[in-house]
């Protein structure tokens, strides 16, 4: 069972150093092209990575997220269902299947 | 904030069209930063954007985030609370608090 | 008057070091999304920026991007000017001039 | 390998269409990193990508890196040289050569 609420232990990380007056909409979103950069970083040379590394980097970019997900009022599992539905319509299953076209389903 | 809970719908979106096969480590993360960046793109020349188009990108973003952690065996909400903990130690409230400084913080 | 080669420089600077080995087309691709994450971060927070780590940011994005010009044969000079020119069509005078909309010039 | 020399074909450009007004240090940072991107984009499933798509997609992100060395007033060649000199002593070639630890080389 979980004990804690992610949202809300990011939200108390935050405020304890007040530092939502830096978050608006256009930082959060240099924030996650720079931690997504950073998550890169593990594979620039070769496509094997330290798991620990690409986790911490990877938690990085997710809490950008749920920051930027926070600030716009967007429900992120509700926002990742609704485009899901749009790529569903635009992808459909008989047509999409395996091909490596698929390079731009999102 | 809420936490993620929507791993399963991802899979099911991703195992119908057999696109699983695409998505190594390296891919996705290449993926994450290619989608952080159209994210971005809604920001090039203004600090307002259009909040549809943004809720899309950041969906997409999310998607190939929360693909990535299932491919590494990663619970995002676990490695989310985790990595806080580490800039929690890094970052102390008397230290770090409405200092602009804080652009190094994850 | 110039009295060194840019090109010669970079290139002898990775050939001392024995570097060619890692730079493969896709791994210099990564490599220029990272350095420009880099590059983006001294704007992460705020317009402003030290112009010093500005300079050498954009260094390295440059370098890396003179990396693949010449691992792919490609003349950086005569793919910008030819790129120029699809834009030109693409956005004329008449219709961009001034435009917000511009935002997909490139 | 070449040095740049296109400096006033994408000044003019830029002049003719009353661009300039968008291209604030800032703006210009998001651009190179939303440019990269689509670079990258080329090698998103795959190490073998289009070598035209690569060439224009190249391109853009050379234009942008000029029109923001010559925003902030610096000569691009000479910000390379500076850079590699700086990346010389950080890695002198006895220790580098043929290290895959060079990956934070830049």
């Amino acid at each position: 069972m979980k004990e804690f609420s992610v949202g809300e232990e990011i939200a108390a990380f935050v405020a304890e150093r007040d530092w939502a007056q830096f978050h608006t909409p256009e930082n959060l979103a240099k924030s996650i092209s720079i931690e997504a950069a950073e998550l890169l970083e593990c594979f620039q040379w070769d496509a094997e990575a330290s798991p620990e590394r690409v986790r911490e980097e990877l938690a990085d970019v997710l809490t950008y997220c749920l920051l930027l997900a926070e600030r716009i009022g967007a429900d992120p599992n509700q926002i990742i269902v609704d485009k899901l539905a749009v790529t569903r319509e635009k992808y459909p299953v008989d047509k999409a299947r395996g091909r490596s076209t698929k390079y731009d389903a999102f």
